[in-house]
């Protein structure tokens, strides 16, 4: 495996998509299909193309074919799909199913909602990602504003677009918010805390908001420098502060990964990469991407 | 009860919620919460309030509190709430809850994702209803186009910000696509078979893209007229047509109601409304809504 | 397709029946079988038929392939079947499955219980639907007085024997009954509340039971009519109101549906058919048809 | 406690019932209640009450209260309620309940079909024990031929009715069919096999058709005899057969159990009952009981 | 089919076991697999194999496969398995699976975990089969104490290892303990209103601690005596009296089944066996029996 | 809050457990209880009490009064609780409840299924905690050797035990074990891979058996070194390598962790504490820990 070889986003298996496939279903089908069961034939068949109507990067196609094999089990067939994490241009034909119409027209709404919703997702993390300067390392990270119920789907898009994900749950790793320190009474406090409970492979990350929390942070050995809502010139000082706190250690490898949060646009992908930052972490990319427009074609 | 009062939407009841909300909270608290438990004593309160960051219209509060009262049960009290529907400006206070901090800092990103998503859909819709001329009966309706899980949530969202909603299933009413329209081999048989065979509750409704489709389906005696993706123009000469058709029978109170849906812009909304057309349908209710700016302030 | 065609009703897909499936199965099987474990070989092979056992309407035996499909997976074969809605005399043959013996006596009483049940309902729905005059156009129409849990296939039985669907659910479609008109303080006001919110893709019905709220009725506009409760005579006698209502205006086409529910006896159908009443709803098709007998023939 | 003391039939825990109500709230109200929605102001009050309609036998009156319990939370209450298993007649008041009138109107259909069904099962069942000689100790016991994911229910409902019930899954106790004799290579061999295999604490039941069948298994040391489909004089030959297999042992007290299954009608129930048999089973009390008429009267 | 066949244990069907085996799947895969996604191509073929580790008894084997089967689906193939009950010696090879190195990864942990569970029980319930004197009838038996929501693989792993299972549920048959005897007023009351009330295919058994309650269970007619707490010379004098008691009726076959429980030793295996005792229950045999050692060796 | 203040673990909110909880109670009451039904009067009171009957650290207290609610809901009341991770000796009282005995009766033997195996988990956990030397900073970690099904409670029990949890899931934290390795094509390339892909809250673990992997490891910047099966030389060994290459950065803070794992015995885990290993990671904590001695005394 050369190690400039892209590694492909998996999703988690079957057994934990199914589940928010079948409800998504039941949603729509609880009482069948009145204008299917009256205008369509049982023994009709017929083909779906989906196809993009716009530029997108592509996710979802896996999810969507299982929803069609969900509906009709071994009556569809799967002809052709464009991987995950494509680039697609307004018309590139996505992917071929085919079946009986019924089925299709069954399956199709909850099919295109999730690969609508999902290389949404996908899209807007890309233009980030593209948005930072060439062989920039800055990472493009979500959050945990998911959609509830969507998350493994959400951060798999994410990584179709090219972005990187951030801690999946609240047991995963720490990071240590403001209320957090308050209730522990200071930074040093919480992070030594987090430090003597957590896992001893989760890093110990904090927010701050202000000069003086960034240097109880560094004294205290934080892992990962969360900069609060620092517009770039204070960032700039941050990373200042950071690196002469690291200078004397530098040689030992023992650094710490700022990551950026809060009123990140896309023009400040690119400054913030340029200042240095590890990571920019941004709950839009899944709370408020709007959907890309794919279509279904269907052919008798 | 006098005939314009308000009638506030309702939410389903907690047997239909509480699985979305359970599920929400256990792909974030399945491995509990490290940084609370390392960092946060059992007996610490605390209260939260909810803040509106911008503008924007309330909804899934009534949610956002049954989100601390699954985490926290009879340990968390609230103190206020705005209802739903109420339009917020930034910096209004929506919500007041009290508790065990611990509490509150394991419910709160779940909580919040709720409000945001559902105030997101909520203020998108309610812009759409106000863009109406004054005194405009013309509906703002949602579509099947809606989060895989969340379509109860994201219904009542639409409601909350003034619209109406659109069939709720497949299978609570009739809605001839294209391709319905091929597989039954034309408008007028799809029609006289759908209401051959749909419940006799259900009106039967027929997307039309030309004006032979329109006319065939006015002689088959459509209840609901889908205009797809027609411009001002040609939508204003399908309203003629339609009123041509309905003039002899006016007097019967026969009415077509007509839908509206594709390409539907906000400044599309007043001219659309000016032309007289009953419905306009939106996908981007749902699909497209940014999530609304909501946050939680904790004090100890 | 032609016109006069039969078409068959369809079950929901698998995502939507199997969980009713499986609870049937773990409400007998979460124990084992402790008689087929000690008495059957595993390698036993045998071969199962359905036979009937009376003259019935057949209804479930796709539901009843996939219990046992359930239960054996690929072990199970499925030789022969006779399609739902299909009329038997005792002693048809109605389906072949041959398998392990295991498998097969495990999976024959759930299997049973589901075609008993859905032949039941098609039985008594044919009934009834047979009853009516020869050509008429009446419909013999279930009601949400289902089984809890299994409305989805008792709706399904119901077509298998001739019926129609009502609405699904509570959300599918508006029905006016005797609380509401109270609560909204009259019949006019309740229609229209109820046009003012619900989706447009839903008929207006209202149920009545005297002349002066079927008047009413008819003056607000009401879509469908349900007469509840109305013996012959004074069902005819509000046939002639509605139509004398409907009189001048017969030629717009803006028919009002009539339906009678209450006190339905088998005699009462053809009688309120020839009146020409549209819809004949009953309860009993769901919740009081007795099971249809039939047995499950195993040969080694 | 007394031994003549009537000891009412409980209800499983709420655990395994809530999931039950859930889903048949879910099946009716997913899409929310339109009617009433649009008619009844959310502050609207109102007291509801379940009358008998006819003579039964009552059950599932607390599955009702929890049925608007889950709609309401604690906005119901509950004012008065007959026990279940309450012989009621026509116009007989069973349970009371007060709370807003949406939550009542919403609840209401559902809670009627638990209470009409059960109580539908609770009444057939007693008239079968009622048909018994006084004094008999013949029990009347239901089947696995119960509707599919209701059986804690039926089974309860059965008991509210005065009888018992048979085993409960196939992995509680041994019964021997007619399949499990051919599979094992004869009656002594299937019993033996299933003591040998099966729990200690499991009687050894055997289906037996002929008298050879009965002769064998009495030989093996049968527990309990099912006795399939014979008449009244074949029921008394064996009987008599097995009396004098008996009858060296009687002092033992070492007795076999008899069962009578198959082709049981009302009148047959006091003949078998007269001619001494233990057990009569019926798979009608739980698979073809008609409903029970139960309404309910709503006041604002 | 003779006699003295072995009678392999058959697991419940798969839609009483997979939900088991998503569950685990989740709780492990909810976040994906973070390490393979980096380190492992999605192409990269692989075989698994697992080894016992240390003398044992195989159990799980069938759900190990259906694990890798759920996480790959088709992707897929089982070369071998050992049948579960077989004793493995240290090295032994039980089960070959190939496909995708991803999929092996993501599911060897979860696959292991249910091997080396029920392999453990199987082993240990194996061991105290083995303690019996040779030719001994004496069953080793389970208890309701198993690991909460793994009942029906434990009780299948207590049947792999020669044991047999106790009752399944509260449901299936009588138990009567120290506090039902009190609650009863008595073990004769206690013993008489079992029989009066459960179902007739269960045997009464009742807990005995003294000789007092010994003796009145045996003239209240009860079928199973547990021996609660009795050492080997108690159990003996327990045992004297109840053949005693039996003396007379002997020939008559009505004997009372004696089970042993309580501080059960593999030592005292033997010495109940010897005295003659029916059954050995254990709790241990679930909820102590230490994992058994497998490892799954992976090959690219 | 004081630094050296003792946090109590807390178990995740009853949305997650509650569904466990509910499962073990259906698999033991689906059928009902026969025997309390029968022996036992509806009204009768009871108070119930928790016994230690051997030495052992409490865990599952909370647990155990949630199954107590579930079954008995506002009937139950509980009056005293040790709070989880008390060590309690034999005779010791742990938990007081009060309702109706048929409550309790049917509760009993789920509610001390949990506690017994969440404190036999605790209690071995404590064992190898207390066997560090005094003052020792070595934890005692778990591992995902956990009972299918129950990670979230017995991850709870071991800290409960004073042991520390390891990442909870695969997709919480990187560990790259040797088939990792081998497919990634080295370590070092295992370690960059990693690196590059898992979100920046998870330190690398790296799995190693030789020195040649232990430098490569170290070379590549590894956060977390896991020695897989070293006995005591070799880890001292391997300690003295990882000392020597830090020590030109030690004055850096960059520590590298070390872990201990496979054939861990409760002897060696004061060794492994003294030559400085900072974790100690055992899945026999988890998959082999014998059930805690509890009892439950009922008096009426």
């Amino acid at each position: 495996m050369k190690d400039n070889q892209v590694m492909l986003p998996t999703l988690p298996p079957w057994p934990l998509v199914d589940p928010i496939i079948d409800r998504a279903l039941e949603e729509d089908l609880a009482g069948g299909d009145v204008t299917t069961d009256a205008c369509v034939l049982p023994e009709t068949n017929a083909s779906a193309t989906f196809v993009a109507r716009s530029e997108l990067v592509v996710s979802g196609l896996e999810v969507a074919e299982r929803v069609f094999a969900r509906v009709g089990g071994g009556t569809v067939t799967f002809q052709s799909r464009v991987p995950d994490g494509t680039r697609a241009k307004r018309g590139d034909q996505l992917l071929h199913v085919a079946g009986r119409a019924r089925v299709l027209l069954m399956a199709e709404r909850v099919a295109l909602n999730f690969v609508q919703r999902m290389s949404g997702i996908a899209t807007l993390t890309q233009k980030h990602v593209d948005a930072r300067p060439s062989g920039s390392k800055t990472r493009i990270v979500d959050t945990r504003k998911t959609t509830p119920g969507l998350r493994i789907l959400e951060r798999y898009a994410v990584r179709c677009g090219g972005g990187h994900n951030h801690r999946d749950t609240l047991g995963s790793a720490v990071l240590i918010k403001d209320n957090h320190i308050v209730a522990a009474g200071g930074v040093r406090a919480a992070i030594e805390r987090a430090r003597a409970h957590a896992p001893h492979t989760s890093k110990i990350e904090c927010e701050v908001e202000t000069f003086e929390q960034l240097d109880e942070a560094l004294a205290a050995g934080v892992d990962v420098l969360l900069l609060d809502n620092m517009d770039d010139a204070k960032t700039a000082d941050a990373l200042a502060k950071i690196r002469a706190h690291q200078g004397a250690r530098a040689q030992a490898g023992a650094s710490v990964t700022v990551e950026a949060s809060g009123n990140i646009t896309l023009s400040r992908v690119r400054s913030l990469a340029d200042l240095g930052v590890d990571v920019i972490s941004m709950g839009a990319l899944t709370h408020s991407a709007p959907a890309a427009d794919v279509a279904l074609d269907l052919r008798l």
